[in-house]
C-alpha cells in the first residue's frame, strides 16, 4: 500500500541534519505506522562545500533552491532556512507548483502569514507549521485538530526556551541579565545575536499563530504588545522570589466574553506554586484552556535538533497522507477576515510596581495618595531598607496593586515620575491570574 | 465547502450528552474550522422514555442500535454505551456497515481489539477514539501522529482519576482507603460499583491501548501486570511521605533496547519533586519519552461530560474529513502481529518493602543477611517504634532496596516470610525511576 514521497528540502543546518537522521533512524518505522514512505531527493545549501553528514549523497545538494522546488521528483518542500525573505520566495514557489509546504519559520508566517495562507488557499495546497511553535510539543495539531470542538478561552505558554534559561539563572544563580546571556551563549542556548529571542519577538510570532489557529484570522504583528527581557534586573527577581513569584517571558491568549482578543508578551509574575513557574530551562510549555476540554497543560522541548525534526516530521506524514487525496485541503486556512485585538491599555491583570525614591518622610502616602485618587487599590507594600547600602538616601519600595486597566496605571505612573522624590521610572510587572 | 454529516449516537448518558451540547454549542464553530459540519441523526437509548435534554428531538430516539447503524442518514457511528458484548456489536455491525466509529470505550478496544481492528482492516474503516485514553488530553492523536517519528522510549502515566483521588485524600486528609472511596463515591468521582477504577483494570485498558499505538501490536490483556489501590494502607502512605514519595496509580510503558515491552499498572513511589506527583484529583497526566521529541509531558481533564465529549467531537471531525475520501484509512491499525511483553518477573526497579515483625533482637540481622545472600542491595532502614503503641511487641520496619529484578525480590520475600519473626507478608511498592 505504501507510497514513496519525494522530499525537497530548503537549508540542512540543524534541524535539516535532524529531519534526515530521523527519516533514516525510524524510516521503516514510520512506514509501518502510517504507509507513507518519504524520501529526500533533493537539498539546498547556501554553500555546497560544507562537509555535511556522510550519509547524504551528496548529489542531492543544489546551491539553487528553485532547483528544489522545480524537481520533478519532490512533492513536498521543507522551509528550514529561516527568515523572511528567501523563506518568502520558497515558500510562495512550492505553493505556486501545489507542492504542500512544511515549515518551522515562525516569523515568516506571523510576519507574512496574510500573503502565504492566501496562496495557500488559492492554490489548494496546505502549509504545515508544528516546528514553528514549541519544538517538539504537538501543541499546533492539538490547537487545531483536538480542540476543534472547543473555543479557546485562553493560552499562556512559556515559548522561548532562551529567555528562559537566562531568568531561570538568574533567579538560581543570582546572575545579572548580561552575566546569564553570556553563559547562554556559551552553552548554545543563545544565538551569537539573541535579539529576537531577548526581545520577546520570537515568543510573539508563536503566540500569533497560536491565535490566529484558535480564532481563524490574520494577526498583525504590530498590533500586538511585546516586551523582552532585556531590562528584568536581579533586584525584581529577587523581590519576585520574596513575595512568592517567579519571573517568566510570558505569552498571554486570552478570549473575552465579547470576542476581543488579548494578546501579549512580556516577562510577569507568576506563582511558584503554579505549574508553569517549574518549566525550566529550554523545556517548553503551554497551558491551555477550552470550553469543553477544560485546562490542559502540554510541556516538552522546545527547541533543538531532534524536538524540531519530530514535529517536522510529524507535518512530512501529514502532508503525504493528504497529498494522496487531491484537492483536498486538511492544512490550516484562517475563516475569518478579521478579529478585535484587545488595545493593551484596556488589559488588565494586578501589578508589581518598584519605585525608586528618596528616603525621606511622606513618600509612601505621596505615591499611595495618587494611586487612591486614581481608584488603584493596594494589595501590599515593602519598603526593606537596601541591604547593601543602609545608609543610602534612596530606597526601592515595592507596591501590589489589585487588578486595573494597564492604561490607567501607566497614567498614574507618568503622573507620579514628575514627583520630586521618584527618581526614575518605575518598574512595573504584571502578576498573572492563572486560574 | 461544507458537507453535512450523519451522526448516529448509540447511548445518551453523560457524555452523549455532552457531544449534543458540544454540537450545538461550538456547531458553527467547528464548521468555520474544519468544513465539516456534523448533524445527530438517530441516538440509541435503553430507556425511550427518561426525560433528556429539551433540544434533542424525540424522534431522534430509538430503544434499537440496529435502527441507527442502519439508518441511511447516519454516516459515523458513535458508540457510548460502554461494556464489550453490546458494544462490541454495534461496533462490528457498523464497521461492516463501513461507517467509521468514533468511541471513548476503552475496555472494549483492550479486551477485544483483535477482532474489532481486523475488521476495520477488512472493511477498510477506521475507528477513532481519542476519548478513551485521559478524556479531553489529546494523548492518543499524539502518540500516533505527532510522534510518528518517534521510537517511544516510555509512556508514564497518571490516567485513573478516581483511583488518584482516593490516593491523594488517603494523603493529604489522613483518610484510610475506605473512608476516602466513600467520600470519592458521593462526590460523584467514584461508581457506585468502583471495581474497575480501583482495582487498576481502567488504567490498564488505556496503557495497553497506548502501547498498542506506540508499538503496532494487540497485547492480550491477560499477559499484563495489574495491581489496584485496593489494599493500600495509610502507614505505606505516611512512610512514602516521610520518605519524599507520593504513591499514586501508575502505568508504566518501557521499550527496552532489546524491543521487548515492560507493561505494568500498579501503586508506585513516585519522588514528590516529579511533575507527577502533583497531578491531583480527577486530572490525568502522560510523560511521554521519545527517541526524537525527548521528554514530554500531556497534562488536563481525564474523564467528565465535557473533556470526554471534547474528544469524541476531535474524532468525530477527523472522520468526516476522512470519510470524505473513500478507501482512505487513517485511523489506527495494528501493523505488527505480535511483540514480546515482558515478564514481570524480569522487570526491574528499586522497591520500598514494609516488614511487620516481631520487636525481638536480631530481627534486621535476618533480614539483611537474606537480601544480601540474594545480592539485593539495601538502600537503607527504617524502623521507628510504633508512634501510637510504643510499647507493642511489633514493629513496622522499612527497607528501601536498589534496582533488581521482581521475580528475583518476590522469591527472597517468599523464603523472608517463613521465618518466624515476620510475621505476614511484606508490603511491596516499586520506587519509580522517573529519570
Amino acid at each position: 500500500m505504501s507510497k514513496t514521497l519525494g522530499i525537497g528540502l530548503a537549508g540542512f543546518g540543524t534541524v535539516g541534519t535532524g529531519v534526515w537522521e530521523t527519516l533514516e533512524r525510524n524510516g521503516e518505522l514510520i512506514t509501518s505506522r502510517s504507509e507513507v514512505r518519504a524520501a529526500v531527493k533533493r537539498i539546498a545549501v547556501r554553500d555546497i562545500s560544507k562537509p555535511r553528514l556522510k550519509s547524504v549523497p551528496t548529489d542531492l545538494f543544489t546551491p539553487d533552491w528553485e532547483q528544489v522546488v522545480a524537481d520533478d521528483t519532490v512533492d513536498i518542500v521543507i522551509e528550514l532556512i529561516g527568515g523572511t525573505t528567501t523563506a518568502f520566495d520558497i515558500v510562495a514557489a512550492a505553493l505556486q507548483a501545489k507542492k504542500p509546504v512544511v515549515t518551522g519559520n515562525k516569523a515568516l508566517l506571523a510576519e507574512r502569514g496574510r500573503e502565504l495562507f492566501a496562496l495557500s488557499r488559492e492554490m489548494n495546497t496546505p502549509i504545515y507549521f508544528e516546528a514553528a511553535v514549541a519544538g517538539g510539543i504537538p501543541i499546533i495539531k492539538a490547537v487545531q485538530d483536538s480542540y476543534v470542538g472547543n473555543r479557546i478561552q485562553s493560552m499562556v505558554g512559556v515559548i522561548n526556551g532562551t529567555s528562559n534559561y537566562i531568568l531561570e539563572r538568574m533567579t538560581d544563580a543570582g546572575y545579572g541579565y548580561e552575566e546569564a546571556l553570556a553563559e547562554a551563549q556559551q552553552l548554545g542556548y543563545a544565538e551569537a545575536d539573541p535579539t529576537l529571542d531577548v526581545n520577546g519577538w520570537d515568543a510573539a510570532h508563536k503566540a500569533i499563530l497560536l491565535a490566529t489557529l484558535a480564532y481563524g484570522f490574520i494577526i498583525d504583528a504590530d498590533k500586538i504588545y511585546v516586551r523582552g527581557i532585556e531590562r528584568v534586573r536581579a533586584i525584581d527577581i529577587n523581590f519576585a522570589k520574596q513575595l512568592g513569584f517567579v519571573v517568566k517571558l510570558l505569552c498571554v491568549v486570552h478570549e473575552h466574553p465579547d470576542g476581543t482578543i488579548e494578546l501579549r508578551t512580556q516577562p510577569s509574575f507568576i506563582p511558584q506554586s503554579h505549574v508553569l513557574s517549574s518549566v525550566n530551562g529550554v523545556f517548553n510549555a503551554v497551558a491551555v484552556r477550552g470550553d469543553t476540554a477544560g485546562e490542559s497543560l502540554f510541556y516538552g522541548r522546545g527547541a533543538g535538533k531532534d524536538p524540531t525534526a519530530s514535529s517536522v516530521v510529524a507535518d512530512i506524514v501529514a502532508a503525504c497522507h493528504n497529498k494522496t487525496y487531491d484537492n483536498s485541503h486538511q492544512g490550516f486556512l484562517p475563516y475569518k477576515d478579521t478579529g478585535n485585538i484587545m488595545d493593551i491599555e484596556d488589559t488588565e491583570t494586578p501589578y508589581y510596581v518598584r519605585f525608586d525614591v528618596n528616603d525621606e518622610p511622606g513618600v509612601i502616602a505621596k505615591i499611595a495618595t495618587a494611586l487612591a485618587d486614581a481608584g488603584i487599590g493596594v494589595a501590599g507594600t515593602h519598603s526593606p531598607v537596601n541591604a547593601e547600602e543602609p545608609d543610602a538616601d534612596f530606597v526601592d519600595m515595592v507596591f501590589q496593586l489589585h487588578t486595573c486597566k494597564f492604561g490607567l496605571l501607566k497614567k498614574t505612573l507618568k503622573n507620579l515620575e514628575s514627583l520630586s522624590c521618584v527618581n526614575s521610572r518605575p518598574v512595573v510587572f504584571r502578576i498573572e491570574n492563572l486560574g
